[in-house]
């Protein structure tokens, strides 16, 4: 640390001294947390301004949002909480980089007290380059245990908690992570695979299909449209469809369940906005439209008739 | 990740899938690790390209050894072990990618395997700006508990466990992080504050100083001098003794203990290379030279006479 340099971190870390999950002071190390009686989760992404966001559209708060929610969003496909973050930034030494370093944390930080998790500490660097922003996040499994990609079955129905499609019109952002949701379906039916969306529905969708061992197809009429992808259609020439199958950053969750434990989330609805999109087969990633069942590319491209 | 890319981390995975410290597979959202029965370190470095190494000069395999290291160094600093690491990564599109994340991952590896802790997981990104490595460690406290910066007492002897300065010739790319010796000095004495050397010796000692609310007193012709800090000054005019002083990472670690314990330290000498370096007092950072007490600035500056 250059003298002179806006000290992120330790700002940062003198921000959450007082916390009581926290056991050391911010001048140390490392950060230190208390023993956990559960597996310990752990997600790491790294952001690049020019392919996650332009900093200059955008700021300093979104970034910070949208780095520390899309991590949260993949504690929430393994159906944990999270727990502690620490945040890794580089900032450009063009322009303000205290005012941006202060519009990031806050970005960070709102994510963090929305979900009640501690931000216990990280690096900083300055740079004549882009910024980047890399959030490490730590998380714990409920009882039930964790829910991985793995565990989807032939006769499984496969669901998705809300609308996708066209989320690149600003939903990309200020996603909302699935961390209750994935809890009370988590206590409520049994999950045999779970994902966040964030390659796209079918991307990701087929990432289960892959760790399972299995195929799926998907019902065209079934699927929830997002009204930005009906927007973005008008403007691409693509089908709203297809939007809400190949877009990505939606950070729904989709998860299979047995047709039994699917009966009940229709019957009960745990969680609002739940759709039933589909059934798991033994191979294939098909779509199904009007009884015509075409080959469905992870990409959402729909296989012309 | 687009289609075509290198996916570095889903290669890292695929190399630790085997290990059974990682409770799922290489392709979930998350890393699974499993409790802990003693408090967890959290510990996170940025490295960028330009700053903290130049990657055209020392290539992808010395980035990835100091990346790890340098984490490494900062869970001895409080007298942990390693436990599991993520890898953040943003690669140059300029230039060969796949060659570059593979040197890359012998270097982490490297230092991981030596310290016997998993690469668990990670994310990485491509752009036209410089290389970006982040690496985030976990680790365990001993039975004895984390040791903080926060303890040191005047009256304290002040111990560094090697030679000091002039890393910038070389040695600052391949520290050898002391955990073996922090364990060691561990189960031996009640360390009252210890810290690594990144920022110099005088700085880090004086970030001792400030968490534990006291001074120390240097003696100059005590300073172990690292024959790389004698090169230097023939090259900068500067005296040896003010590169061991002010050069950073060396990742020696500094370290306070009573008198008596100090005696013992002295007299068993658990590691080798101990070196008794001074004394803590009321208050200030002093060096004193043939019995003339000046201030020490944490820069590594002597005071003139």
């Amino acid at each position: 640390m250059p003298s002179g340099e806006f000290d992120f971190i330790r700002w940062v870390r003198d921000r959450t001294a007082a916390d009581p999950r926290v056991l050391v002071g911010p001048g140390d190390d490392c950060a230190v947390l208390t023993p956990t009686r559960r597996p310990t989760f752990v997600t790491t992404d790294v952001l690049t301004d020019g392919v996650d966001f332009r900093l200059a559209e955008v700021g300093g708060w979104a970034v910070g949002r949208k780095a520390m929610a899309a991590n949260v969003s993949d504690i929430a496909a393994m159906a944990g909480s999270p727990t502690a973050a620490v945040v890794g930034v580089v900032l450009p030494n063009a322009g303000n980089s205290r005012q941006l370093a202060e519009g990031l944390y806050a970005g960070l930080r709102e994510v963090a007290d929305a979900f009640d998790f501690p931000i216990v500490g990280g690096d900083t660097n300055t740079w004549s380059d882009g910024l980047v922003v890399s959030v490490t996040l730590l998380g714990e499994a409920t009882g039930r245990g964790p829910v991985t990609r793995g565990g989807a079955k032939p006769g499984d129905w496969v669901f998705v908690t809300g609308p996708c499609g066209g989320s690149i019109l600003g939903r990309h952002l200020s996603p909302t992570p699935r961390v209750r949701e994935a809890l009370a379906l988590h206590v409520t039916v049994e999950l045999h695979a779970m994902i966040d969306v964030s390659d796209g529905l079918a991307a990701d969708l087929s990432h289960i299909l892959e760790e399972s061992r299995c195929g799926a197809v998907v019902l065209a009429d079934a699927v929830p449209v997002h009204p930005d992808a009906i927007t973005l259609s008008q403007r691409t020439g693509k089908r709203p469809l297809e939007h809400a199958l190949g877009d990505g950053e939606d950070f729904e969750l989709v998860f299979t369940v047995s047709a039994s434990d699917g009966e009940r989330l229709l019957r009960e609805r745990p969680v609002p906005g739940l759709a039933k999109i589909g059934e798991c087969v033994e191979s294939g990633l098909w779509l199904d439209e009007g009884g015509a069942r075409r080959p469905l590319a992870p990409t959402g491209w729909v296989h012309p008739v």
